[in-house]
């Protein structure tokens, strides 16, 4: 993807570094290694009297599916800052953080997914522009075969299972490729 | 830092994109939008018979100054994988990772540092070339006044903590500016 310096505007070429384990575009001109790097993806799973605040994606990809408010965490936030933005963008709720809850390594993507346990504080929500709609779902009426990400499927799936035995935990995993 | 586009060369101007919450550097002739985003620096607490893996760092920033093992974590990697990686570049150790152990935002350097547990599978281990030196500390001898950063510091003062309650949590907290 990258092909020119975003320094001087030269050309790069895909090399090793000494003392880098990993290969980088490098400046042919002016020597600026650009590193690439896994992006935390923040997210939060939201509760209103029992019920867990859905949203169904207006962009791709997979747009027209149900997910955890979440997006890309960005430069002068915090992870628990990033996981009330995006709530309040995506779901025009006000979330309060309670912990962390998941966190979701995809390697073949670049990315790590990041999900807090959180509530409402009142019962106010509305679809943001990236969103289609949003609303509040039962346990037992959650879409599960429309949600748009494994790593959202597993993170409701660990959360309804720590629920049933009153004891929340943190859970770390990784979905592999496939 | 961007001045010019990585795709085609041409320049960027720094300005918000409809839809988007935070303002980026977008090409002036193709478009592209170069995100920003914080980064994941990984590492661990790695214990031999009680005592802590600490590595003299080598380089710039805080060279010579004492750290856990750690660094950015690379793509196509998990961050457990991350972990691993860094203890044995920097180490030159063998470590089994446990769990995830603290969760630090550091929102003024756009950087997020991940700590696990873990321990070594056996007593070796030697200095990489981001080390001068490599040892290992009982809990009593650790050289509070010469560690690296403070994420280090307060990794390792929860780390003691939760190991002297015989109960290790997750820990989430973030480190201000200044």
């Amino acid at each position: 993807m990258i092909q020119y310096c975003n320094h001087c505007g030269a050309g790069v070429t895909f090399q090793f570094h000494p003392g880098d384990s990993a290969a980088a575009n490098i400046c042919d001109a002016c020597g600026h290694i650009h590193y690439e790097n896994p992006r935390l993806v923040v997210g939060c799973v939201v509760e209103w009297e029992d019920r867990i605040l859905l949203c169904r994606r207006a962009i791709e990809p997979r747009l027209g599916f149900w997910t955890l408010p979440a997006g890309f965490m960005e430069n002068g936030e915090t992870t628990a800052q990033a996981a009330i933005r995006e709530t309040h963008e995506e779901a025009g709720a006000r979330v309060q953080i309670d912990a962390p809850f998941a966190m979701i390594s995809i390697a073949h993507i670049n990315q790590v997914h990041l999900f807090y346990r959180g509530r409402m504080s009142s019962p106010h929500f509305a679809a943001g522009v990236e969103s289609l709609e949003v609303d509040l779902y039962h346990p037992d009426q959650i879409p599960w075969r429309e949600l748009a990400f494994r790593s959202v499927t597993l993170c409701l799936e660990r959360y309804f299972a720590d629920r049933a035995k009153g004891v929340f935990g943190f859970h770390e995993t990784d979905i592999p490729a496939g």
